[in-house]
């Protein structure tokens, strides 16, 4: 894969796209799940209040003390002074009032931990900009954007929280983080162990880097993922690049695929096409992301098991070149338009969006060098493979840094990370994300749970009628450790009383 | 006290004073303590190789790559590739051949655990400077001056080695220093656990941070030392201040005082009469550190149990005030002129010295803000409340940085540690940096060691026939728990492979 699509790729970590209404033709398909939804439990009622906390830019260094307004959102509606908890949502790339509106297990389990929840928002991303608008300008502005930064703002705000909340002096803290989030809930759990009493890691892919994992590994699940899903699906797949390349080796084949894809930009020349398939590339990948087994809005809104719908217009890879790209038209628009709204489908829709892609894109260019490649034998994509070398200069261009691939693993362990305790580290099995997560008990206390029928991080979803048994269970699961570590804090103060 | 005079103090923290060749009046009282160590065993053969390693300036920002030098010295006559093990010096604010040549013990044991030494230095200390002679020019090219950092190079320096270093890849790696550098050991554990398998942390004052212990327990250690070492010993000098007064209050009174003092500077105004009492405060304070069993050469030469020579001197305080600066005269002299060679006595001497000194300083502005106050009722010196406006505004006008006071607990945890493993902390009683140390047992692998009759990591130094029992026990059990660190990392590696 080129470092382009790799970029996509890594820009479509966790950002939302922007939400389209939902479509009248396939909404059939899944109004069943969501009536019955509606039916089984009543929808959670997500009310938080916003506040900021003064933050320094650089906690590392003494040379400036400029600070800004980090953004946090606190829920205390079930919280309980005594014997209570305080749920700690590490924020990721993006808006932080979309993690707390897309993360309705801390919700659902507010009740029961008798718990505070406070989403708190990653630098850079949403409101909470160290430099306002300038915060992306160049090197310099961008110089506080790392994990280490992120961390420490949460410390100091949990600090905070202890020192002027009447009642959170003496409660156990959960880091709780989904991908991303989840990487810092279990980075958090690691570095400030004495913030935390454990962390619940969901779909956090922390051996992605380096040599860890091997490479391919993302792309092979997410091709397995369309090969489960229908017959011949991942190999109509696989043959479509062939057949692109076939028919845009003409100025005629390049303006019926403009047309036979309704692009809202026509293709003109090699370099869309290259795009294209990058477009098309990171389509799969997202829809890899967010399977899920009922009709949801993470990514763009869509249909329950989306890859199965999708599959159904891929059955047949032996077509003429013409239908196979027809077909792919049809699977493309289960994704981009399933509202049935979208005039046309717009390939740098998904390139540049948000501050939030913009700041992960920096950050995959610094810190979060992930490998990827892929072979086109495990996986249904051309065959890339993956080049330091090329994506270090790209960073450079674009930002003005380089990357420094091995300082993730020196700064957080790697797979030597046995000392630390009381880490759950969650993966859902449809996730390509998982091949680069913990999937096996590391010790007692950093336990591996996997969902089967699991995509991106779903137990951290709110409960669903339509959720399958596993992630029952795996929530069922988290909740048990949780209470262990609250009633362990619990006993462990009393003993010092 | 003052903050003047606290800076004196956290300057004295560790830095070397100049050497000053042994006196003949003195010598008398140490040297069957001399020959007889010298006949006892034979003296360390300390030899080294020294090395260069290009470590970032910035491990935490992307926006310069720029780079130094950190030299680090490696000792491996000892050193078996098989079953041996890494003993790592983390570097503290000194010339890092100094501390190579104080840190006997490492040298001591390094054949018992076929050990390779390492010896890193700590970043803007002896050759180490990420800016050459422009490392101390402002508070930009001091930016980079952080305990985090530190610790980054020296897991930047371990991966080299473990990666260029044939036979140390599957080595295990223990992290050992003193006092500063003793924190270092500690704080490197606890944020690397995975580079480690455990830590010495010598006189390592992790909770003279904020409020965790009181302000006043430094000096009422260092009371306490001259309290049992000579009858009246304390209470004289506790008579002194008020002396120093009564005397200076006039024109010839300054200038008996100078002469009696044997000053090479004459006291001219009440500003030097507080740079005296001061630089008197720092002298009892660095005695209480150096207070070693036999005759040695650390801050400077000094006889055998120095604080009992000196007390010899003070057993009188109801004479007249000229009398009692006398004998505070005799008892300075021996802390500044064992040699008996030296013609004055230098009050700037010990307060500007070498570039360690300016770093610790500006270390004490930033990071590392230790409160220390006296109330001359349970310590032996003038009252000084803490008082953290003043200090900052001195370091301000110094630096032109401000300390931020609850950064280390933030970072490190305070008193909150008891999630980390395999930390040995060893405390002398009569060093007064114990009463900021760790002196009981944490948990079961955070353990604490003391030694009734040490002083400033006594442990750390080379085995010597005066030792007192306590500290060859405290040796002893060190070794015991080193042994079982490395003996549980060739078991589970074992049972990996």
């Amino acid at each position: 894969m080129e470092r382009r699509a790799l970029l996509l790729l890594l820009l479509a970590f966790l950002t939302p796209g922007a939400p389209i209404p939902v479509p009248p033709a396939l909404k059939a398909l899944s109004n069943l799940h969501l009536s019955t939804r509606l039916t089984s439990r009543p929808a959670i009622d997500i009310k938080y209040s916003i506040h900021y906390i003064q933050q320094k830019v650089d906690h590392f260094g003494f040379n400036t003390d400029k600070t800004f307004k980090q953004r946090y959102l606190i829920a205390d509606k079930h919280w309980k002074k005594d014997g209570g908890s305080i749920l700690f949502y590490t924020g990721n790339e993006g808006d932080i009032t979309w993690f707390c509106n897309n993360t309705g297990f801390m919700w659902d389990m507010a009740e029961e931990l008798k718990a505070m929840l406070v989403f708190a928002e990653h630098r850079y991303y949403g409101e909470s900009l160290p430099f306002g608008a300038n915060s992306f300008k160049d090197s310099t502005h961008l110089n506080f954007l790392t994990s280490e930064q992120a961390l420490a703002d949460f410390a100091k705000l949990i600090k905070h929280l202890k020192r002027t909340v009447p009642g959170a002096k003496n409660q156990p803290v959960i880091a709780l983080g989904g991908s991303y989030g989840g990487m810092l809930a279990a980075w958090f759990r690691m570095k400030y162990p004495h913030m935390l009493v454990g962390a619940l890691a969901s779909s956090a892919p922390i051996w992605q880097f380096e040599d860890l994992v091997p490479c391919g590994v993302f792309m092979e699940i997410v091709t397995a993922d369309f090969r489960k899903s229908g017959p011949n699906c991942s190999e109509s797949i696989r043959r479509s690049w062939d057949a692109i390349r076939r028919l845009t080796s003409t100025g005629p084949g390049l303006h019926w695929l403009s047309e036979a894809l309704r692009l809202c930009s026509p293709l003109t020349n090699s370099q869309d096409v290259e795009h294209l398939k990058d477009w098309i590339t990171e389509t799969w990948v997202n829809l890899a992301m967010v399977d899920y087994p009922y009709e949801s809005n993470f990514l763009q809104p869509l249909p329950a098991w989306p890859i199965k719908v999708v599959c159904q217009y891929l059955k047949n890879p032996n077509v003429s070149d013409p239908q196979l790209l027809e077909n792919i038209f049809q699977a493309l628009n289960v994704y981009y338009n399933y509202s049935g709204q979208v005039k046309c489908l717009n390939m740098s829709e998904t390139a540049t969006r948000s501050l939030g892609s913009l700041g992960w894109s920096y950050q995959a260019c610094t810190e979060m060098v992930m490998p990827f490649c892929t072979n086109g034998i495990d996986d249904m994509f051309e065959p890339h493979s993956w080049n330091l070398k090329e994506f270090s200069d790209d960073c450079f261009k674009q930002w003005g840094v380089r990357p420094r691939p091995s300082w993730i693993t020196t700064m957080y362990g790697g797979k030597n990370i046995s000392s630390h305790t009381n880490i759950i580290f969650s993966n859902g099995d449809l996730d390509p994300w998982s091949g680069g997560g913990v999937t096996e008990n590391v010790t007692d206390t950093l336990v591996a749970i996997t969902i089967p029928e699991g995509a991106h991080h779903l137990d951290l979803r709110a409960n669903n009628a339509f959720d399958p048994t596993s992630v029952l269970l795996a929530r069922s699961l988290e909740v048990r450790y949780m209470k262990q570590w609250i009633k362990n804090f619990y006993a462990s103060l009393r003993k010092k009383h």
